[in-house]
């Protein structure tokens, strides 16, 4: 066959799974946000069976074997140019999907599954015992499934792979070396200063006019209504079903109202990036987003850049006093907007603010390497955890459940992951700078509740770019350097130093 | 392999086409209530591509094969035997798949994709000439259809079968012309009476209140929470995704507060249907809806025996003066009982009464003949609908849009399907006999908005029965009588007398 046929049934295929992928996308959805209860065991099977499907058609030899012989014919795929670089990322998928003899495949669901009834239930009682055999067999069987990708430096690599193609461990930890002593500096400043009081914040705001407000936010930032969704779930998430259909969720606590509207827009945030995919590229390997990493920027940065800002609250604050006259009667602008910041070294990661949540990250990266490495036993995770949280954050969770056992990821094996939402940070604050260099007029914009020019520039200089670019890469055309963590530093140190007068 | 060994096979195969087709159930559901509307070409290619991995399934040689080897093992299908109904039932469903050609399915799918883009424009324009072309096609095409399910005793047959199994053309007609002069009768009757007022139930009549009402009455019926969802669309409709989640909409509109109300109890009704389905036989094929026509007669039931029963009403409307009492404060039980049964000859099918309905079956089902016998050309369809409007019903449209246009269904090919709605309404009635004749108490139950023994009875009876007996075997064995017109006639002349006093 001609390059032309080989690439035709390539995109083919891969259009095949991406369409598959949306579909059960929408069943995932589907599931946390409308189901019926009783609906779930027929779900699960139903997901079970299409995910059956997907598999076959990700790692037929059909597939590869018209991957293989279209990389036969491309002399260099590290070439800049589209065309390698699309059976460059076709390639690595399938290889994933196919390297993994099927018996270990089937093994790792089942233990998965296993580890998260035993999560959830050593969670709900503060009982790690429960849980530790368990961690114990997902590292096993992590380190037992990274051997299919030798060669690498570190097994750390190959898992992180997975979520920020490219970067590597030694990367990430330099990073973070550099990171680490300047945040916990930030914090211990904050610490000796003033505190700031949030308590309006937590006063009853009827659920009616938080959906104004966050459905009025999510027009303003450009979510376009005939593309989009905004529906409500336990955990606020974003989900694709297709290039035309990418839906956000949010959660309403009437005592809690920064929440919802800071999730609104995390997610939003989110479904723009997803949305801005170049359409040249609609399911294809070229049109994905590259990376957790990436994706988290975009979150973070309408969240914390855009919508934690002061301009922005100059905007928002009168339209929130407009909708909760009684509640915030007595609250000035300053007053709302060093509460929006409010640092507290917390026990959740989830909750953390901006000044402490990266610590929280560095901290089971920490581990996850320790444990690979066998310097650490998982029966001593709990010790480890609470050590480091004092060092870094210098607070000692009362329980595992508010500890070593508060986050999802290690029962579903997913190691490897945390790291890339303190990089969706460090870089979010990277974009933000070179953005603002570009569009001198964002305060302004912002003040005005004005986000084209905002947008625009992100999808021009990030969405279309899709998986073009690996992160490091696209960091280098667009800011002209890699990652460098100086602009979230001194984000932060901006940032607090005037709300905590340091 | 042994009969065991076949017959696990034939199951795994029919329970994973039952599950993908649900998962397309939940894809068009989605398309209907909550999709962005970009989504729509995305969700339309998504569609094509999980039918056709659904028509692989459903036409494997391999299922073949260990449907004929059960076929070959069993020596009567016809038994009344769970394990020869079941495989009848799969041979037939398989049959029908297979015995069309693909270049046929192929023609069949375009021309009714042509068909109906002609039938929207010819009906929004009011031209009929637009879509009579493609009526011809279709009827030419379902002729050569036809030819693959010989014998047969006329054309006719093969199409109700897909809706109505088992039912013929002559048996149909024959119920249909006893039907006809008393229908007419009755009609004239009316006619020649004083009229009754509706005007009551057309005031503003706020959504707020009608969803509690809609919502209460769901309830009441017995749809369970945990099983069933209430959305709005368009146009309402019940779809099922598994066997514990079964869905169904409404639309609401301020001026019509009696049509959402007949909708949900409507669509409540064939969802309980559904949910009654036999659980031992989940997911194979004697665990579906027999036909059609049942399907028909259990939402009828409820919309009319019950929701616009005196009875009801008594408890029904001091609910709705409560939830309305603005608009319902100077109009008596008796009027609002009278007008939610008010008689009045229209043009079009699906807004038609109780006492005109079936007059509008019988005039397409005599015209989709007349057009398969060639003794109709598509040319004179207008002329000749109307004429029979005007025999039937002393009305004739003044347009094809409200004529011989009104209705999808020919456009996508589907004859034969009409006639299903005129015997849900006449089965209807002849459960409700045998039911009040079993449950002595249930008027008295409807006056207390107790519905529990009158499900409990449709349950046992026709919904744990699924696809276990043929429309009439079923009937025979319930009410000891195949279908009889006599209790749909007698249903209405008693109402009608009291209503108009004739």
């Amino acid at each position: 066959m001609t390059i032309e046929e080989n690439l035709k049934k390539l995109r083919s295929n891969y259009k095949e799974i991406s369409q598959l992928s949306g579909i059960m996308a929408l069943m995932g959805w589907d599931q946390q946000v409308y189901m019926p209860k009783e609906g779930v065991e027929g779900r699960a099977n139903q997901m079970a069976l299409l995910g059956g499907i997907i598999h076959d058609k990700a790692t037929s030899e059909e597939f590869g074997k018209v991957i293989y012989d279209l990389v036969a014919e491309i002399t260099d795929l590290d070439a800049d140019d589209d065309l390698a670089r699309e059976v460059k990322l076709t390639k690595k998928a399938y290889d994933r999907e196919t390297k993994i003899p099927k018996e270990l495949v089937i093994e790792s669901s089942i233990l998965s599954a296993q580890a998260h009834s035993a999560w959830l239930e050593a969670k709900q009682t503060d009982d790690y015992a429960k849980f530790e055999p368990f961690l114990k067999k997902t590292l096993d069987l992590t380190l037992r499934l990274v051997e299919f990708f030798k060669p690498y430096d570190h097994p750390y690599d190959v898992l992180l792979d997975v979520y920020e193609p490219g970067m590597k461990k030694v990367e990430v930890q330099a990073i973070f070396d550099a990171l680490r002593p300047r945040q916990v500096e930030i914090l211990q400043k904050i610490a000796a200063s003033e505190q700031v009081d949030d308590s309006m914040f937590t006063k009853e705001f009827p659920i009616d006019g938080q959906k104004r407000i966050n459905t009025f936010l999510t027009r303003l930032m450009g979510l376009p209504t005939d593309r989009t969704r905004l529906d409500e779930t336990e955990h606020p998430f974003t989900t694709e079903f297709g290039f035309d259909d990418v839906r956000i969720t949010t959660h309403y606590h009437t005592k809690q109202v920064l929440s919802a509207l800071m999730s609104t827009v995390h997610e939003g945030g989110h479904a723009l990036y997803q949305l801005g995919m170049n359409r040249d590229w609609m399911e294809t390997a070229l049109g994905q987003p590259i990376s957790l990493g990436v994706h988290e920027s975009q979150s973070r940065l309408w969240e914390n850049m855009v919508a934690r800002s002061h301009p922005f609250w100059e905007f928002v604050y009168p339209l929130m006093q407009m909708e909760f006259p009684s509640q915030l009667e007595n609250v000035s602008l300053e007053q709302a907007w060093r509460a929006v910041n409010k640092v507290q070294p917390s026990f959740i990661r989830t909750e953390a603010d901006e000044a402490t949540y990266n610590l929280h990250i560095m901290l089971r990266m920490e581990l996850e390497i320790a444990m690979l490495d066998g310097k650490l036993d998982t029966k001593d995770l709990p010790e480890a955890w609470n050590a480091r949280m004092r060092d870094y954050l210098g607070v000692v969770p009362p329980t595992n459940t508010l500890g070593c056992l508060q986050d999802v990821h290690w029962s579903g094996g997913m190691l490897g992951y945390f790291p890339t939402y303190a990089l969706g940070n460090l870089i979010s604050a990277q974009w933000w700078d070179k953005l603002r260099e570009d569009l001198p007029n964002t305060d302004e914009h912002l003040r005005q509740g004005k986000f084209d020019e905002i947008l625009a520039w992100l999808v021009k200089n990030v969405h279309k770019a899709s998986s073009r670019y690996d992160t490091q890469d696209l960091l280098q055309r667009v800011t002209g350097e890699r990652l460098n963590p100086d602009h979230y530093i001194k984000y932060l140190s901006d940032k607090y130093q005037k709300i905590y007068n340091f």
